[in-house]
């Protein structure tokens, strides 16, 4: 005889291009979920932890050639299992909504577009130490030349994420969509094209079909 | 038909518990080489590159249980892959010997004696992300008590090496000593208990014979 299980928190992934929205979208739900009492937390990757946020360091800072793919991996990697285990996961035991800005799919799709051959690399980094998916995927998706210079336009210093051109947004952009094909009970494809307030009440209604919130 | 393939240097390992004198082992290895107007470079794990080393402070620095294992193996892996791209490959590909303090058979032992249920999560790590072993590995040899007494009168302040109990140095110990068994075409168990000299000549011999230099 088993014990009925607590009840857990769901965890909702934001992905997409840079410029696309996804950050604000996160926090816009974030406030929704506040402004109906559901107690959620916000975070990001890479980083979301302490530990994460000094390997995100490690990552975004210095030269652009600083580590070879298969280092850069490993690190993201490193990243992610620590704000696995010492935020996300304690969050959803708790019985709190999880919102990531950037997850697992951020990592396929990038190494997708830079490192292609790394994929078998990537699938089994990911099946051996992290062995978790958001419970929802929402991917904003839109135009690369208008997300390009949305991104451009807030560029941060964290150069390594944003210093590229429009033809690479929009090999990532398929990723992205070519993802959410390959896996279309976790993933749900929304149009950034519009105000952030239009976008959100699309992801207000993703998450409620989805995950009945 | 092939070109003859240009020479490469050996990579030659040193493993043992904290205080068996591996270290100044290998340094005395080198100095012989070199006496030798044998080329070769020392170097050290973790560590051994910029970036590796810039790993390693994340390792050493900070709380004893600041990382999970797997994530600390994660980490591992990261600044091993970093150091065997950047710094060991390259002086092997040039002709030069390499001599490494530490290398992969530290991650299995120490895993081993704290987190043996991970250790096919190391073994996968390393096949799939690391992929090389040193043409010799050289494991000094020691009574843990005697280790212990010298690996604590050296304190580095990189306690989360050295801060452990005899019974742990023991556990260690067993596990080089098993794993050269499993390994004996690669690894050489050298008895540390003599002088330095002593040693040093041990050491000398069994490069000698294992790789005709």
């Amino acid at each position: 005889m088993h014990d009925t299980p607590a009840p857990t928190g769901r965890f909702i992934s934001f992905e997409g291009i840079d410029g696309s929205g996804k950050s604000t979208q996160a926090r816009l739900l974030a406030e929704d979920f506040a402004a109906q009492g559901i107690d959620a937390i916000l975070t990001r990757e890479p980083g979301g932890s302490d530990g994460a946020e000094e390997i995100r360091r490690l990552l975004v800072e210095g030269e652009p050639n600083r580590w070879s793919a298969e280092t850069e991996l490993l690190l993201f990697t490193a990243a992610r299992r620590d704000h696995l285990e010492r935020r996300i996961l304690p969050a959803l035991t708790a019985g709190r909504m999880v919102i990531c800005d950037r997850f697992a799919d951020s990592t396929r799709v990038y190494q997708g577009a830079t490192r292609g051959d790394l994929r078998a690399k990537v699938d089994l980094l990911h099946d051996t130490m992290i062995g978790r998916e958001p419970d929802l995927t929402l991917i904003i998706d839109m135009d690369p030349k208008r997300a390009l210079s949305r991104g451009l336009a807030r560029a941060s210093g964290e150069d390594r994420f944003e210093d590229f051109g429009a033809e690479f947004q929009e090999t990532l952009r398929n990723g992205f969509v070519e993802l959410a094909r390959s896996d279309p009970a976790r993933c749900a494809v929304i149009s950034g094209e519009g105000t952030p307030a239009e976008v959100a009440q699309a992801v207000r209604r993703s998450v409620a079909e989805r995950l009945a919130l």
